[in-house]
Protein backbone atom coordinates (compact mmCIF):
# COMPACT_ATOMS: atom_id res chain seq x y z
CA UNK A 1 0.00 0.00 0.00
CA UNK A 2 1.29 3.43 -1.18
CA UNK A 3 -0.08 5.12 2.49
CA UNK A 4 1.77 3.07 4.79
CA UNK A 5 5.04 1.93 5.53
CA UNK A 6 6.82 -0.82 8.54
CA UNK A 7 10.09 -1.04 9.69
CA UNK A 8 11.46 -2.10 13.01
CA UNK A 9 14.96 -0.55 14.60
CA UNK A 10 17.04 -1.95 17.55
CA UNK A 11 18.54 0.77 19.65
CA UNK A 12 22.09 1.24 20.08
CA UNK A 13 24.36 2.51 22.67
CA UNK A 14 24.55 6.02 21.11
CA UNK A 15 20.72 6.65 20.66
CA UNK A 16 20.69 6.10 24.73
CA UNK A 17 21.84 9.45 27.17
CA UNK A 18 23.13 9.27 30.84
CA UNK A 19 19.02 8.71 32.12
CA UNK A 20 19.78 5.18 30.88
CA UNK A 21 16.78 5.56 27.92
CA UNK A 22 16.91 6.71 24.20
CA UNK A 23 17.48 10.82 23.67
CA UNK A 24 13.99 12.58 22.83
CA UNK A 25 15.86 13.97 19.58
CA UNK A 26 16.57 10.07 18.56
CA UNK A 27 12.93 9.53 17.73
CA UNK A 28 13.00 11.87 15.12
CA UNK A 29 16.31 10.44 13.39
CA UNK A 30 14.07 7.18 13.22
CA UNK A 31 11.02 8.89 11.95
CA UNK A 32 12.89 10.51 9.25
CA UNK A 33 15.17 6.98 8.45
CA UNK A 34 11.32 5.10 8.41
CA UNK A 35 10.74 8.13 5.61
CA UNK A 36 13.57 7.32 4.04
CA UNK A 37 12.88 4.40 3.92
CA UNK A 38 9.40 4.24 2.49
CA UNK A 39 10.40 6.59 0.05
CA UNK A 40 13.05 4.13 -1.46
CA UNK A 41 10.49 0.84 -1.07
CA UNK A 42 8.84 3.27 -3.60
CA UNK A 43 10.97 3.09 -6.34
CA UNK A 44 12.24 6.78 -5.45
CA UNK A 45 14.19 8.91 -2.93
CA UNK A 46 14.26 11.70 -0.66
CA UNK A 47 16.84 13.49 -2.23
CA UNK A 48 16.05 13.12 -6.50
CA UNK A 49 17.18 15.01 -9.83
CA UNK A 50 14.03 16.24 -11.37
CA UNK A 51 14.63 18.34 -14.84
CA UNK A 52 18.20 19.10 -14.34
CA UNK A 53 17.52 20.16 -10.17
CA UNK A 54 18.38 18.65 -7.26
CA UNK A 55 15.12 17.55 -5.36
CA UNK A 56 15.01 17.58 -1.42
CA UNK A 57 12.38 17.26 1.42
CA UNK A 58 13.30 20.04 3.86
CA UNK A 59 10.97 19.65 7.28
CA UNK A 60 8.13 22.48 7.86
CA UNK A 61 7.20 20.80 11.34
CA UNK A 62 8.05 17.75 13.62
CA UNK A 63 6.29 16.87 16.74
CA UNK A 64 6.80 13.52 19.22
CA UNK A 65 4.80 11.84 21.96
CA UNK A 66 6.75 10.09 24.46
CA UNK A 67 4.58 7.59 26.43
CA UNK A 68 7.09 4.73 27.61
CA UNK A 69 10.76 4.89 27.90
CA UNK A 70 12.98 2.85 25.23
CA UNK A 71 16.08 1.28 26.31
CA UNK A 72 19.26 -0.28 25.08
CA UNK A 73 19.07 -3.27 22.28
CA UNK A 74 14.83 -3.23 22.54
CA UNK A 75 13.75 -3.44 19.31
CA UNK A 76 10.75 -0.94 17.70
CA UNK A 77 8.25 -1.49 15.17
CA UNK A 78 8.09 1.68 13.81
CA UNK A 79 4.83 2.01 11.45
CA UNK A 80 4.42 5.11 8.79
CA UNK A 81 1.40 6.74 7.81
CA UNK A 82 0.55 9.52 5.26
CA UNK A 83 -1.56 11.23 7.01
CA UNK A 84 -2.22 14.30 4.66
CA UNK A 85 -0.72 14.80 0.67
CA UNK A 86 -1.07 18.09 -0.23
CA UNK A 87 0.20 19.68 -3.44
CA UNK A 88 3.66 20.65 -2.08
CA UNK A 89 3.80 18.53 0.99
CA UNK A 90 3.35 15.38 2.82
CA UNK A 91 2.51 15.20 6.50
CA UNK A 92 3.76 11.39 7.72
CA UNK A 93 2.20 9.97 10.91
CA UNK A 94 4.55 7.55 13.09
CA UNK A 95 3.67 5.23 15.49
CA UNK A 96 6.70 3.56 17.75
CA UNK A 97 5.64 0.08 19.44
CA UNK A 98 7.59 -2.26 21.45
CA UNK A 99 6.40 -5.60 21.99
CA UNK A 100 2.73 -4.72 21.41
CA UNK A 101 2.98 -1.38 23.64
CA UNK A 102 3.20 2.18 21.63
CA UNK A 103 5.84 4.06 23.49
CA UNK A 104 6.00 7.22 21.16
CA UNK A 105 3.84 8.98 18.40
CA UNK A 106 5.40 11.28 15.79
CA UNK A 107 4.94 13.57 13.00
CA UNK A 108 6.40 15.12 10.47
CA UNK A 109 5.87 17.78 7.41
CA UNK A 110 7.69 17.54 4.60
CA UNK A 111 7.66 20.38 1.95
CA UNK A 112 9.32 19.21 -1.67
CA UNK A 113 11.61 22.12 -2.83
CA UNK A 114 14.40 22.66 -5.01
CA UNK A 115 17.71 22.16 -3.39
CA UNK A 116 20.31 23.49 -6.30
CA UNK A 117 23.60 24.22 -4.22
CA UNK A 118 23.83 28.14 -3.80
CA UNK A 119 20.44 28.54 -4.51
CA UNK A 120 17.60 29.29 -2.39
CA UNK A 121 15.33 26.36 -1.38
CA UNK A 122 11.93 27.04 -3.15
CA UNK A 123 9.04 25.04 -2.96
CA UNK A 124 7.25 23.29 -5.53
CA UNK A 125 4.44 21.15 -6.36
CA UNK A 126 5.50 17.35 -5.87
CA UNK A 127 6.65 16.38 -8.98
CA UNK A 128 4.53 13.51 -10.67
CA UNK A 129 6.83 10.60 -10.57
CA UNK A 130 6.77 10.94 -6.97
CA UNK A 131 3.02 12.19 -6.22
CA UNK A 132 1.73 9.32 -8.53
CA UNK A 133 3.48 6.83 -6.05
CA UNK A 134 1.93 7.95 -2.70
CA UNK A 135 -1.52 8.26 -1.58
CA UNK A 136 -3.28 9.64 1.61
CA UNK A 137 -3.90 7.08 3.80
CA UNK A 138 -7.65 6.61 4.54
CA UNK A 139 -9.79 7.40 7.82
CA UNK A 140 -8.02 9.55 10.65
CA UNK A 141 -4.16 8.36 10.00
CA UNK A 142 -2.17 7.81 12.38
CA UNK B 1 13.83 37.36 35.33
CA UNK B 2 12.89 33.12 36.32
CA UNK B 3 10.66 32.35 33.31
CA UNK B 4 13.11 33.44 30.42
CA UNK B 5 16.25 32.89 29.69
CA UNK B 6 18.97 33.97 26.29
CA UNK B 7 21.74 32.19 24.72
CA UNK B 8 23.51 31.85 21.94
CA UNK B 9 24.82 29.30 19.73
CA UNK B 10 27.07 28.98 16.53
CA UNK B 11 25.90 25.85 14.48
CA UNK B 12 29.17 23.18 13.92
CA UNK B 13 29.64 21.11 11.18
CA UNK B 14 28.30 17.56 12.91
CA UNK B 15 25.22 19.83 12.85
CA UNK B 16 24.79 20.41 9.19
CA UNK B 17 23.33 17.66 7.14
CA UNK B 18 23.91 16.76 2.79
CA UNK B 19 21.19 19.20 2.25
CA UNK B 20 23.89 21.76 3.71
CA UNK B 21 21.77 23.13 6.37
CA UNK B 22 21.32 22.34 10.01
CA UNK B 23 19.49 18.71 10.24
CA UNK B 24 16.29 19.22 11.99
CA UNK B 25 16.57 16.89 14.80
CA UNK B 26 19.93 19.02 15.97
CA UNK B 27 17.06 22.12 16.92
CA UNK B 28 15.86 19.23 19.62
CA UNK B 29 19.38 19.68 21.06
CA UNK B 30 19.31 23.38 21.04
CA UNK B 31 16.19 23.26 23.04
CA UNK B 32 17.31 21.02 25.70
CA UNK B 33 20.84 22.97 26.31
CA UNK B 34 18.99 25.84 26.44
CA UNK B 35 16.87 24.49 28.93
CA UNK B 36 19.63 23.20 31.28
CA UNK B 37 21.74 26.59 30.74
CA UNK B 38 18.58 28.00 31.76
CA UNK B 39 18.35 25.70 34.60
CA UNK B 40 22.00 26.50 35.91
CA UNK B 41 21.50 30.02 35.60
CA UNK B 42 19.03 29.04 38.27
CA UNK B 43 21.54 27.50 40.68
CA UNK B 44 20.04 23.72 39.83
CA UNK B 45 20.61 21.40 37.29
CA UNK B 46 18.31 18.97 34.94
CA UNK B 47 20.05 16.23 36.80
CA UNK B 48 19.99 16.73 40.89
CA UNK B 49 19.53 14.97 43.75
CA UNK B 50 16.88 15.33 46.24
CA UNK B 51 15.67 13.34 49.60
CA UNK B 52 18.59 10.45 48.16
CA UNK B 53 16.53 9.97 44.91
CA UNK B 54 17.77 10.92 41.51
CA UNK B 55 15.74 13.45 39.89
CA UNK B 56 15.37 14.03 36.13
CA UNK B 57 13.30 15.76 33.28
CA UNK B 58 11.94 13.35 30.60
CA UNK B 59 10.16 14.61 27.80
CA UNK B 60 6.56 15.01 27.26
CA UNK B 61 5.92 16.11 24.26
CA UNK B 62 8.36 18.05 21.56
CA UNK B 63 7.53 20.43 18.80
CA UNK B 64 9.51 22.15 16.31
CA UNK B 65 8.49 24.52 13.51
CA UNK B 66 11.32 25.25 11.09
CA UNK B 67 10.66 28.71 9.33
CA UNK B 68 14.32 29.31 7.40
CA UNK B 69 17.19 26.88 6.71
CA UNK B 70 20.14 27.63 9.24
CA UNK B 71 23.58 27.21 7.95
CA UNK B 72 27.35 26.61 9.02
CA UNK B 73 28.81 29.07 11.65
CA UNK B 74 25.89 30.85 11.55
CA UNK B 75 24.80 32.19 14.99
CA UNK B 76 21.59 31.22 16.49
CA UNK B 77 19.92 33.74 18.91
CA UNK B 78 17.75 31.23 21.11
CA UNK B 79 15.06 32.40 23.49
CA UNK B 80 13.42 30.23 26.22
CA UNK B 81 9.97 31.48 27.88
CA UNK B 82 8.15 29.04 30.14
CA UNK B 83 5.21 28.46 28.96
CA UNK B 84 3.03 26.97 31.57
CA UNK B 85 4.31 25.51 35.17
CA UNK B 86 2.16 23.16 36.69
CA UNK B 87 2.20 20.75 39.20
CA UNK B 88 4.30 18.19 37.65
CA UNK B 89 5.35 19.61 34.57
CA UNK B 90 7.54 22.66 32.91
CA UNK B 91 6.37 23.28 29.33
CA UNK B 92 9.28 25.90 27.87
CA UNK B 93 9.26 27.24 24.58
CA UNK B 94 11.75 28.83 22.12
CA UNK B 95 12.43 30.95 19.66
CA UNK B 96 15.19 30.95 17.52
CA UNK B 97 16.50 34.18 15.49
CA UNK B 98 19.13 34.79 13.28
CA UNK B 99 20.18 38.26 12.82
CA UNK B 100 16.44 39.09 14.05
CA UNK B 101 14.94 36.99 11.49
CA UNK B 102 12.98 34.24 13.08
CA UNK B 103 14.41 30.84 11.76
CA UNK B 104 12.47 28.33 13.92
CA UNK B 105 10.22 28.08 16.67
CA UNK B 106 9.57 25.06 19.31
CA UNK B 107 8.53 23.77 22.45
CA UNK B 108 9.52 21.09 25.23
CA UNK B 109 7.43 19.74 28.08
CA UNK B 110 9.35 17.92 30.51
CA UNK B 111 8.02 16.00 33.80
CA UNK B 112 9.31 15.89 36.80
CA UNK B 113 10.17 12.41 38.20
CA UNK B 114 12.45 10.30 40.06
CA UNK B 115 14.62 8.33 37.76
CA UNK B 116 16.99 6.13 39.98
CA UNK B 117 18.86 3.35 38.08
CA UNK B 118 17.04 0.18 38.23
CA UNK B 119 13.87 1.77 38.90
CA UNK B 120 10.60 2.33 36.99
CA UNK B 121 10.80 6.57 36.26
CA UNK B 122 7.88 8.30 38.25
CA UNK B 123 6.12 11.28 38.20
CA UNK B 124 6.47 13.67 40.90
CA UNK B 125 5.58 17.00 42.06
CA UNK B 126 8.24 19.42 41.45
CA UNK B 127 10.40 19.61 44.34
CA UNK B 128 9.81 23.45 46.01
CA UNK B 129 13.82 23.77 45.93
CA UNK B 130 13.01 23.96 41.98
CA UNK B 131 9.38 24.90 42.16
CA UNK B 132 10.50 28.25 43.69
CA UNK B 133 12.83 29.29 41.33
CA UNK B 134 10.96 29.36 38.35
CA UNK B 135 7.73 31.02 37.22
CA UNK B 136 5.38 30.70 34.33
CA UNK B 137 5.76 33.92 31.77
CA UNK B 138 3.08 36.23 32.09
CA UNK B 139 0.97 36.79 28.87
CA UNK B 140 0.88 34.34 25.89
CA UNK B 141 4.44 32.70 25.92
CA UNK B 142 6.80 32.01 23.37
CA UNK C 1 33.77 -17.87 14.81
CA UNK C 2 34.03 -16.14 17.42
CA UNK C 3 36.35 -13.52 16.44
CA UNK C 4 35.00 -12.54 13.15
CA UNK C 5 31.22 -10.91 12.76
CA UNK C 6 29.95 -9.41 9.31
CA UNK C 7 27.14 -6.93 9.24
CA UNK C 8 25.65 -3.97 6.56
CA UNK C 9 24.51 -1.02 7.54
CA UNK C 10 22.37 1.83 4.81
CA UNK C 11 23.99 5.60 5.32
CA UNK C 12 20.93 7.54 6.55
CA UNK C 13 20.36 10.95 5.89
CA UNK C 14 21.29 12.02 9.59
CA UNK C 15 24.69 10.29 9.00
CA UNK C 16 26.00 13.18 6.23
CA UNK C 17 27.13 16.55 6.50
CA UNK C 18 26.95 19.22 4.54
CA UNK C 19 30.15 18.24 2.38
CA UNK C 20 27.62 15.79 1.33
CA UNK C 21 29.48 12.56 2.58
CA UNK C 22 29.11 10.52 5.99
CA UNK C 23 30.29 12.57 8.96
CA UNK C 24 33.68 10.94 10.13
CA UNK C 25 32.52 10.38 13.77
CA UNK C 26 29.09 8.55 12.53
CA UNK C 27 32.11 5.69 11.36
CA UNK C 28 32.85 5.47 15.22
CA UNK C 29 28.72 4.87 15.76
CA UNK C 30 29.17 2.09 13.48
CA UNK C 31 31.94 0.71 14.68
CA UNK C 32 30.23 0.45 18.11
CA UNK C 33 27.19 -0.72 16.36
CA UNK C 34 29.10 -3.64 15.16
CA UNK C 35 30.77 -4.66 18.14
CA UNK C 36 27.30 -4.34 20.13
CA UNK C 37 25.48 -6.54 17.44
CA UNK C 38 29.11 -9.47 17.93
CA UNK C 39 28.89 -9.47 21.37
CA UNK C 40 24.76 -10.39 20.52
CA UNK C 41 25.32 -12.75 18.11
CA UNK C 42 27.74 -14.69 20.94
CA UNK C 43 24.25 -14.13 23.72
CA UNK C 44 26.07 -11.71 25.46
CA UNK C 45 25.92 -7.96 25.57
CA UNK C 46 27.60 -4.78 26.01
CA UNK C 47 25.60 -3.72 29.34
CA UNK C 48 25.73 -6.61 31.14
CA UNK C 49 24.91 -7.84 35.02
CA UNK C 50 27.82 -10.43 36.77
CA UNK C 51 28.11 -11.00 39.87
CA UNK C 52 25.24 -8.17 41.30
CA UNK C 53 27.44 -5.47 39.18
CA UNK C 54 26.91 -3.45 36.32
CA UNK C 55 29.54 -4.67 33.27
CA UNK C 56 30.46 -2.12 30.34
CA UNK C 57 33.08 -1.91 28.01
CA UNK C 58 34.61 2.38 27.74
CA UNK C 59 37.15 2.25 25.30
CA UNK C 60 40.48 2.95 26.09
CA UNK C 61 41.55 4.28 22.07
CA UNK C 62 39.55 4.82 19.12
CA UNK C 63 41.35 5.38 15.39
CA UNK C 64 39.74 5.36 11.90
CA UNK C 65 41.58 6.22 8.53
CA UNK C 66 38.90 7.05 5.72
CA UNK C 67 40.18 5.91 2.04
CA UNK C 68 37.09 7.31 0.38
CA UNK C 69 33.39 9.25 1.35
CA UNK C 70 30.68 7.56 1.04
CA UNK C 71 27.36 9.19 0.40
CA UNK C 72 23.39 8.86 1.54
CA UNK C 73 22.05 5.23 0.70
CA UNK C 74 25.25 3.71 -0.13
CA UNK C 75 25.37 0.33 1.87
CA UNK C 76 28.19 -0.22 3.53
CA UNK C 77 29.98 -3.85 4.84
CA UNK C 78 31.39 -4.24 8.02
CA UNK C 79 33.87 -6.58 9.42
CA UNK C 80 35.23 -6.78 12.75
CA UNK C 81 37.71 -8.74 13.90
CA UNK C 82 39.22 -9.42 17.96
CA UNK C 83 42.74 -7.90 16.94
CA UNK C 84 43.48 -8.93 20.29
CA UNK C 85 42.30 -10.30 23.07
CA UNK C 86 44.08 -9.50 26.50
CA UNK C 87 43.43 -9.92 29.87
CA UNK C 88 41.18 -7.01 30.24
CA UNK C 89 40.58 -5.48 27.25
CA UNK C 90 39.51 -6.26 23.85
CA UNK C 91 41.00 -4.85 20.80
CA UNK C 92 38.49 -4.84 17.60
CA UNK C 93 39.70 -4.00 14.29
CA UNK C 94 36.81 -2.74 11.34
CA UNK C 95 36.95 -2.40 7.63
CA UNK C 96 34.09 -1.29 6.20
CA UNK C 97 33.72 -1.95 1.90
CA UNK C 98 30.99 -0.74 -0.30
CA UNK C 99 30.80 -3.12 -3.02
CA UNK C 100 34.20 -4.57 -2.41
CA UNK C 101 35.88 -1.21 -2.30
CA UNK C 102 37.74 -0.45 1.05
CA UNK C 103 36.00 2.84 2.14
CA UNK C 104 37.64 2.85 5.61
CA UNK C 105 39.76 1.12 8.11
CA UNK C 106 39.04 1.76 11.96
CA UNK C 107 40.32 0.14 15.36
CA UNK C 108 38.21 0.25 19.22
CA UNK C 109 39.84 -0.92 22.00
CA UNK C 110 37.82 -1.34 24.86
CA UNK C 111 38.54 -2.19 28.44
CA UNK C 112 36.01 -4.30 30.67
CA UNK C 113 34.62 -2.29 33.70
CA UNK C 114 32.32 -2.46 36.92
CA UNK C 115 30.13 0.36 35.56
CA UNK C 116 28.00 1.18 38.78
CA UNK C 117 26.42 3.75 39.12
CA UNK C 118 27.56 6.66 41.43
CA UNK C 119 30.93 4.52 41.99
CA UNK C 120 34.56 5.01 39.77
CA UNK C 121 34.66 3.05 36.57
CA UNK C 122 37.28 0.22 37.59
CA UNK C 123 38.53 -2.14 35.37
CA UNK C 124 38.24 -6.07 35.97
CA UNK C 125 39.56 -9.09 34.51
CA UNK C 126 37.25 -9.99 31.44
CA UNK C 127 34.48 -12.35 33.06
CA UNK C 128 34.56 -16.32 31.96
CA UNK C 129 31.17 -15.94 30.97
CA UNK C 130 31.99 -13.67 28.44
CA UNK C 131 35.91 -14.44 27.96
CA UNK C 132 35.27 -18.22 26.99
CA UNK C 133 33.19 -16.91 23.64
CA UNK C 134 35.69 -14.45 22.41
CA UNK C 135 38.40 -15.75 20.98
CA UNK C 136 41.42 -13.62 19.60
CA UNK C 137 41.42 -13.77 15.38
CA UNK C 138 44.79 -16.12 13.90
CA UNK C 139 47.15 -13.80 12.07
CA UNK C 140 47.57 -10.39 12.19
CA UNK C 141 44.04 -8.93 12.72
CA UNK C 142 42.40 -6.24 10.44
CA UNK D 1 50.51 32.49 17.90
CA UNK D 2 49.34 30.49 14.73
CA UNK D 3 49.97 27.33 15.62
CA UNK D 4 47.78 26.86 19.03
CA UNK D 5 44.00 27.59 19.37
CA UNK D 6 42.47 27.37 23.41
CA UNK D 7 38.83 26.77 23.73
CA UNK D 8 36.30 25.47 26.65
CA UNK D 9 33.35 23.68 26.36
CA UNK D 10 30.71 22.69 28.34
CA UNK D 11 29.02 18.73 27.87
CA UNK D 12 25.75 18.72 27.53
CA UNK D 13 22.93 15.89 27.97
CA UNK D 14 23.21 14.48 24.56
CA UNK D 15 26.62 14.02 24.74
CA UNK D 16 26.29 11.52 27.11
CA UNK D 17 25.21 7.55 26.62
CA UNK D 18 23.70 5.27 29.39
CA UNK D 19 26.56 4.70 30.91
CA UNK D 20 26.80 8.05 32.59
CA UNK D 21 29.95 9.50 30.71
CA UNK D 22 30.68 11.65 27.51
CA UNK D 23 29.72 8.99 24.40
CA UNK D 24 33.50 8.56 22.97
CA UNK D 25 32.26 9.39 19.33
CA UNK D 26 31.17 12.85 20.43
CA UNK D 27 34.74 13.72 21.19
CA UNK D 28 35.81 13.92 18.00
CA UNK D 29 32.97 16.21 17.55
CA UNK D 30 34.57 18.24 20.39
CA UNK D 31 37.77 17.70 17.97
CA UNK D 32 36.57 19.25 14.95
CA UNK D 33 34.62 22.02 16.37
CA UNK D 34 37.75 23.08 18.34
CA UNK D 35 39.52 23.14 14.35
CA UNK D 36 36.92 24.98 12.93
CA UNK D 37 37.13 27.77 15.71
CA UNK D 38 40.98 28.10 14.99
CA UNK D 39 40.03 28.43 11.54
CA UNK D 40 37.70 30.89 12.45
CA UNK D 41 40.35 32.74 14.83
CA UNK D 42 42.53 32.83 11.51
CA UNK D 43 39.66 34.71 9.69
CA UNK D 44 39.06 31.81 7.53
CA UNK D 45 36.28 28.82 7.75
CA UNK D 46 37.14 25.00 6.99
CA UNK D 47 34.57 25.54 4.28
CA UNK D 48 35.76 28.19 1.65
CA UNK D 49 35.86 29.53 -1.81
CA UNK D 50 39.06 29.61 -3.88
CA UNK D 51 39.52 30.33 -7.54
CA UNK D 52 35.74 29.74 -7.87
CA UNK D 53 35.84 25.99 -6.14
CA UNK D 54 34.41 24.92 -2.76
CA UNK D 55 37.39 23.67 -0.42
CA UNK D 56 36.85 21.88 1.76
CA UNK D 57 39.12 19.36 4.21
CA UNK D 58 37.79 15.86 4.80
CA UNK D 59 39.69 13.68 7.05
CA UNK D 60 41.98 11.33 6.29
CA UNK D 61 42.44 10.18 10.13
CA UNK D 62 41.00 10.53 13.56
CA UNK D 63 42.36 9.11 16.45
CA UNK D 64 41.46 9.51 20.36
CA UNK D 65 42.63 8.26 23.75
CA UNK D 66 40.41 8.41 26.81
CA UNK D 67 41.89 8.54 30.24
CA UNK D 68 39.42 10.12 32.37
CA UNK D 69 35.44 9.97 31.86
CA UNK D 70 33.99 12.96 31.69
CA UNK D 71 30.33 13.77 32.92
CA UNK D 72 27.40 16.00 32.23
CA UNK D 73 27.94 19.74 32.34
CA UNK D 74 31.53 20.07 33.27
CA UNK D 75 33.76 22.18 31.40
CA UNK D 76 36.30 20.94 29.59
CA UNK D 77 39.51 22.71 28.25
CA UNK D 78 40.53 21.91 25.01
CA UNK D 79 43.95 23.14 23.60
CA UNK D 80 44.66 22.19 19.77
CA UNK D 81 47.83 22.26 18.38
CA UNK D 82 49.40 22.38 14.85
CA UNK D 83 51.37 19.01 14.90
CA UNK D 84 52.34 18.71 11.19
CA UNK D 85 51.58 21.31 8.04
CA UNK D 86 52.40 19.27 4.82
CA UNK D 87 51.85 20.12 1.33
CA UNK D 88 48.07 19.23 1.08
CA UNK D 89 47.13 18.45 4.88
CA UNK D 90 47.09 19.69 8.50
CA UNK D 91 47.88 17.20 11.30
CA UNK D 92 45.74 18.55 14.96
CA UNK D 93 46.72 17.20 18.13
CA UNK D 94 44.44 17.67 20.78
CA UNK D 95 44.47 17.49 24.59
CA UNK D 96 41.56 18.04 26.91
CA UNK D 97 41.82 18.61 30.33
CA UNK D 98 39.05 19.30 33.22
CA UNK D 99 40.52 20.85 36.53
CA UNK D 100 44.06 20.49 35.12
CA UNK D 101 43.58 16.39 34.50
CA UNK D 102 43.98 15.49 31.12
CA UNK D 103 40.94 13.08 30.21
CA UNK D 104 41.96 12.48 26.75
CA UNK D 105 43.93 13.31 23.96
CA UNK D 106 43.26 13.33 19.93
CA UNK D 107 44.48 13.83 16.43
CA UNK D 108 42.70 14.56 13.29
CA UNK D 109 44.67 14.23 10.00
CA UNK D 110 43.00 16.69 7.54
CA UNK D 111 43.11 16.68 3.80
CA UNK D 112 42.58 20.24 1.48
CA UNK D 113 40.51 19.14 -1.57
CA UNK D 114 38.11 20.56 -3.89
CA UNK D 115 34.73 19.41 -2.63
CA UNK D 116 32.50 20.97 -5.45
CA UNK D 117 28.96 19.59 -5.73
CA UNK D 118 28.58 16.97 -8.24
CA UNK D 119 32.29 16.13 -8.50
CA UNK D 120 34.81 13.64 -6.91
CA UNK D 121 36.51 15.11 -4.05
CA UNK D 122 40.27 15.91 -4.98
CA UNK D 123 43.51 17.24 -3.10
CA UNK D 124 45.31 20.23 -3.81
CA UNK D 125 47.76 21.96 -2.07
CA UNK D 126 46.76 23.97 0.76
CA UNK D 127 46.08 27.62 -1.22
CA UNK D 128 48.03 30.50 0.05
CA UNK D 129 45.73 32.60 1.72
CA UNK D 130 45.43 29.62 4.17
CA UNK D 131 48.66 28.30 4.43
CA UNK D 132 50.18 31.35 5.37
CA UNK D 133 48.47 31.74 8.35
CA UNK D 134 49.11 28.61 9.68
CA UNK D 135 51.95 27.59 11.22
CA UNK D 136 53.73 23.99 12.16
CA UNK D 137 54.18 24.13 16.28
CA UNK D 138 57.33 24.18 17.49
CA UNK D 139 58.71 21.00 19.01
CA UNK D 140 57.19 17.18 19.46
CA UNK D 141 53.34 18.81 19.03
CA UNK D 142 50.85 17.83 21.30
Amino acid sequence: MPYEYYTKRRVEFSDTDMAGIVHFARFFVFMEAAEHAFLRSLGTSVATEWEGNSIGWPRLTAFCEYLNPVRFEEELDIRLRVVRKGATSITYGFVFTRDDEVVARGELKAVCCICNPEEKLRSIPIPDAVAKRIEEAPGDGA
